[in-house]
């Protein structure tokens, strides 16, 4: 029977095309398959908890893959790590239950999403921030995302690409902090839609950037459509930040 | 009169050949003073409070220029973070006395020297910090530095290619940080030589790495050379972080 390896990645998303592997362009997924499956000497696919879209980034993306290689984890993560390009690193390998699976079995994940909120963006943070030179509402950011913690269908914050039947989801909470110009946004839910944080960070930011009233979220939940008028965040400020298992 | 203009400037110098101009090669300061000629129509010359090699950073470069032009310091902030790239920007701007001199006014400069002591290095910190895998003796290392502290002729610790008639500078203190992967060491002095940081950073380092008697510092300010043995740290993990001004 193969080994069922489980591996925690990190990755600077800003040069890939996202996670999922796709013709014509380079992807995460794609790249850590191309160099396990290089040394491993047999062709080796990765099941992640979920895909990131390009641009954005993990600081702790897990994902599995069996194998029927003899090789230990310690050796897989330095052969891995050797290979791969510096913008992406396996920070741990280990070898799991059969039946574990990277996207079915995960319980609760975490996102976090990065505001620069200051005239100017430093350099360093160029691509691991949103940068919004109007001073932002702190509060009123924080009441308007509180709306959206629950149980509820978020047809209106995702993508039209999204293929899941239900699209209900329950976000079991969502924690706001300062930290001097940085506002720091973690989200945790059963799971993401496509697109649904960056969709509801666009919807709270123009909210607040165009003194709109908060009441506008539960407008939109009841309306289960999107009408266009609400913009999407930018991906640069998002990371995938945590996958809870049982 | 022409008007004297002090700037801040942070910048990611993964891309750049460096501070100063020279042919054939991008470097900030060339950089900066074409997108500042550029929109103030006169032909600009910044002097900064110091040169830094390829590959190292700044949080906070001071710099001055002489204009004719009557734009204020915020329009000048304005363009010239419209102009530049991404990778340096101007934190701050405004008009100073005459004398006032980025270079020679400046009584005491600061440089932080990032380590990330782990197996892995995060794809964050690739461009930023310096990657040791071995497990470094803290307590060793910071004696090490301890060492350096005070009124040196630093021959021994500077690029052969540093053209200052004097070799003597002043450490006025070196300090060490732990936070968890991450080693900081923050040197202030009146002034640095050529690599002067990184020689020393490369000494200490051999010094922990091959467990080789810190005394070897005392030997190498006596023998007044470098004689070859010791490597220089690599230019990444290192930031111009402050300077002082009477």
């Amino acid at each position: 029977m193969k080994r069922n390896i489980k591996i925690l990645i990190q990755y600077d998303g800003t040069s890939f095309s996202g996670w999922q592997r796709q013709n014509n362009a380079t992807t995460i997924q794609q790249t850590i398959e191309e160099k396990l499956s290089q040394f491993m000497r047999e062709e080796i696919i990765i099941v992640g908890s979920g895909r990131t879209d390009a641009g954005v980034h993990a600081l702790e993306q897990v994902a599995h893959f069996k194998t029927n290689s003899h090789f230990d984890v310690e050796t897989i993560l330095y052969k891995a790590n050797a290979l791969l390009p510096k913008t992406i690193r396996v920070m741990e390998c280990k070898e799991v239950a059969h039946d574990f699976h990277a996207r079915f079995s995960a319980t609760k994940r975490e996102y976090k999403y990065v505001i620069y909120n200051d005239l100017v963006c430093p350099p360093f943070k160029r691509d691991f921030a949103t940068h919004i030179k109007k001073t932002l509402d702190v509060n009123k950011l924080n009441d308007s995302l509180q709306l959206l913690v629950g149980e509820h269908d978020f047809t209106s914050f995702c993508s039209a690409s999204d293929e899941s039947e239900s699209k209900i989801r329950t976000i079991f909470d969502i924690e706001l902090i300062q930290d001097e110009k940085e506002i720091i946004i973690y989200l945790r839910a059963n799971a993401f839609l496509r697109k649904m944080i960056r969709m509801i960070m666009g919807t709270v930011l123009e909210i607040n950037l165009k003194n709109r009233p908060i009441e506008e979220i539960s407008q939109l939940f009841e309306s289960k459509s999107r009408d266009g008028s609400y913009t999407t965040a930018p991906a640069e400020g998002l990371f995938l930040s945590r996958v809870w298992y049982p």
